[in-house]
């Protein structure tokens, strides 16, 4: 019986820390159960939020270049990989559908209490440190974060002839606020290309 | 009616390349709808290699210390980010399933030229680079990325009792082929880690 036998042994710390680690990272799985208001473009299924942040940390590397300079791709990757891991515990909050944002923040910060901790300690207070700057949307790193992760949406939409729009009633004004401001902050120049494309399809309707 | 008017205008170099960047990001929804022979832990259905590429990426993100010093994580994460894409058109190919690997490695090809060459031609040939140094294996970036994308099935089976191995009828034997040898080799400290897991499951079937 052939035996690939390990190179080295593992010190008591770096089991301590694998054994937490992969804790983690089972747990995780539970992302890929968690479903959002949009479809997949090909309309068989709603989508989940594991695979969303697969393809929103896609369009991140693949429109970089029209980021500002001061922001700093990969963090921006960092954050989206864990942007949505407390809908683990906090289930998704549809953007066009009726939440209690109040409640909502509750939950969430319970949930990352919950999951960041899960990992060693160093990596709980880092991990939560870089969802923490995601969520105040501030820096430069969160603000173009944030305007990719509102970016997906339209454009899988637009190329299924109005998905979610249509089954949330979403009108043009409301695209404006809740997807518009964000990206005009945050990537101005996806903005520029989406805006007449959102506006031609709205006033269609 | 409120418009959040456009910051800027594109030139018409930028309107060109966002036209390209997002055909290209919206061909890769398809990747949603790629079935991998892996279920989830949860065993409610198979695993779809994009939100498998969101899972791998955690785990490099996580894992990270575990890494040699000459492996630069951003870069795996870009490796990873992009490594699946190819079964958009090809498909995939389970790792305990009988697979012509000649034919597969000519289809993964095609499927490569036709992809990558969606995005401009400088974004083509700088992924296409990164794809082709993931499938070579021979960097330390590679190796590690084979790696973790070779650790995250088995931390997965080990945890729903067997999973795809019970399915595939497979033994220690081929674990320590397919799995052992490249996460050893692009991860010693995963393999001193995860051996003893699976000698003692296997041990006891
Ligand atoms: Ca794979």
């Amino acid at each position: 019986m052939p035996q690939t036998t390990p190179l080295i042994d593992l010190t008591p710390d770096q089991q301590i820390r694998l054994d937490r680690q992969m804790e983690f990272l089972r747990e995780m799985d539970k992302l890929k159960s968690v479903l959002r208001g949009t479809k997949l473009i090909n309309k068989s299924r709603r989508e989940n939020s594991a695979e969303h942040s697969w393809h929103i940390m896609l369009y991140a590397a693949v429109l970089a270049e029209h980021a500002g300079p001061d922001v700093d791709i990969a963090r921006v990757l960092r954050m989206l990989l864990i942007h949505d891991i407390v809908e683990i515990d906090a289930g998704d909050a549809p953007i066009h559908g009726h939440v209690d944002h109040a409640a909502m923040e509750l939950k969430e910060a319970a949930a990352a209490d919950r999951l960041f901790n899960l990992l060693p300690a160093d990596q709980a207070r880092a991990f939560r440190a870089l969802w923490d700057e995601f969520e105040a949307a501030k820096t430069p790193d969160a603000q173009f974060a944030k305007a990719i992760d509102r970016t997906q949406p339209p454009v899988g939409n637009l190329h299924s002839g109005g998905g979610s729009w249509i089954e949330y009633n979403v009108t043009m004004d409301q695209i404006d606020t809740r997807v518009g401001v964000p990206i005009n902050r945050g990537a101005p120049v996806l903005w520029a290309w989406l805006h007449p494309l959102l506006s031609n399809f709205f006033a269609k309707r």
